[in-house]
């Protein structure tokens, strides 16, 4: 949440006659997104978005990104379109960083989400792995399971200062997500968001109206998505699954793709898996932010307590599939 | 530049059901002004801009400075007009905390203004001074010259710290500006702006389209308004003063209000002055803000540097008047 690059007036000019925008009429630095700057851009022509993408995004992922939202956008789901330059190119360069203008979509992100956004978030998640089915590019999970004993390396005694014991407890479940990497080879994988907590996407009432940040978009386990949207929509006060919220997102879900036994029976260990993904990249961040960061990190403790929830799970009835 | 305050899913739809602005389409926090939260905020009517007053803010001086954009704004001067509620109070409280939507301002502030925008911003300015001439609310400068003694004691060292021999030139010029005094009462006085940066100016192409954060605005000497411009409009790379900016500035000035000679004679001491100001609250800020801060102060030596300008000028038309 923060505008981590600024844009000078003859970069702002210059890169915007590369378009056929019309004059800017308004440009403002915007508080979304972590990773990027984001700014709001007004012009004769609409409303958009304009990113500045980081050191922390590969530039060689992000042509992947904006297929991917173009692929969206051109089955009408409601995403942000990368808007293409004169010469049909919407990755470009500005202040020396990767930028590109997508358009502007309407909705607020719910900071509480209710259950019947829940519901409406999982059929518009459920439609996005449909409107993906044949995206063809592909991208590995660059946060998927194999890249988590890495980042948990010697990291075990910040954890165990965070909470007592919970060092052993990550160990076990590693282990445990090892194990169960046979299973995981056998349900429906295809192009996920990975990313789609509540703050990337945005609704007018309960209706969903799109998703945004598709910077951790990947080829993987689609039920996996699910797991993660079940993590970061259907807990509260941190760690207290709401049942019902959860059983609406999982509903909303199947009412587009219903999920098949295999995903069903996997659902515990997935969402042991994504609550692991955002434990341990917090966990870096929470060791690794500079005290003077413009960022605060988010506390990793969050996710631990989320890991204790998936231990006692069993099968996706406990999620209330 | 920074979201200070969350605003929650509930406390929004209950703030916003206190006007007739419908529904919300869209709620962003933007990287707009430096004291206090903004969001971008899109209805059915409109496009608004939320504010929410942090700490710093008074809230007994809230009333005059949405009464004074009430005056503008019903003088069809650009700024953002307060939105009143259904009961026709605009300052309301939001998340424990004063707030109030504004209309959006097209345009863009100039990160480098030339000197058209210069100039522009000059004669913008006059305006906004002689919109105001009749408005009746009176508000001390609170940061104006007697404040400064205050801001000063006990930083001679860090002064010295950052510049050496810093802390004597600053001692003296205080004596300069104390010994001007009677000299300022004898010019023209009204209600000013007080803190017209580039960044709280908006421009389309080169024509001034508006003034916002009027929350420095008060009672105070005009052309103190215009010493505050030439500090932060016609400097460039720090310290070194573009005379064509400045002339430019003081020109678009007096195409809609002339100055008279007193206000010409105190142009350098004034100029001095609003120097003095921003040094003093910068240097302030430089030691007092905490290092895990979300808002990095700003160095206070540009303005040291724009002192040594000033104290060599003698006359207006060392600025191009």
């Amino acid at each position: 949440m923060a505008v981590y690059t600024t844009v000078s007036d003859d970069a702002l000019a210059a890169f915007l006659s590369e378009y056929d925008l019309g004059v800017p009429r308004s440009f403002k630095g915007i508080a979304e997104g972590v990773e990027n700057s984001n700014y709001y851009l007004e012009t004769d022509r609409g409303r958009y978005i304009l990113t500045l993408f980081e050191r922390r995004a590969d530039p060689k992922d992000l042509p992947y990104f904006i297929d991917l939202k173009r692929h969206l956008a051109a089955k009408s789901y409601p995403c942000p379109a990368p808007v293409a330059g004169k010469d049909g190119e919407a990755l470009r360069k500005l202040e020396g960083r990767p930028a590109v203008i997508v358009t502007f979509l309407d909705g607020l992100s719910p900071q509480s989400p209710n259950a019947r956004q829940c519901r409406s978030l999982g059929a518009g998640l459920a439609r996005m792995h449909a409107a993906l089915a044949d995206f063809d590019l592909r991208r590995p999970n660059s946060l998927g399971p194999a890249s988590w004993p890495g980042l948990w390396r010697g990291r075990a005694e910040t954890a165990d200062s965070l909470q007592e014991g919970l060092a052993l407890r990550i160990r076990d479940d590693l282990k445990a997500i090892a194990a169960a990497k046979p299973q995981s080879l056998q349900i429906p994988r295809g192009t996920i968001h990975a990313d789609l907590f509540p703050d990337n996407a945005f609704f007018l009432g309960d209706e969903f109206t799109g998703a945004i940040d598709f910077y951790f978009a990947c080829s993987d386990v689609l039920a996996y998505d699910i797991a993660v949207c079940l993590n970061s929509w259907a807990f509260e006060n941190g760690s207290e699954y709401n049942f019902s919220k959860g059983a609406a997102l999982i509903a909303g879900y199947e009412s587009v793709r219903p999920l098949e036994q295999a995903e069903r029976n996997a659902l515990p260990v997935l969402c042991l898996g994504a609550a692991m993904r955002f434990f341990l990249t917090r966990l870096v961040d929470w060791t690794d932010t500079p005290a003077d960061a413009l960022v605060r990190p988010k506390n990793p403790l969050e996710y631990a307590d989320k890991l204790a929830f998936h231990r006692k799970a069993v099968s996706a009835g406990d999620y209330g599939a």
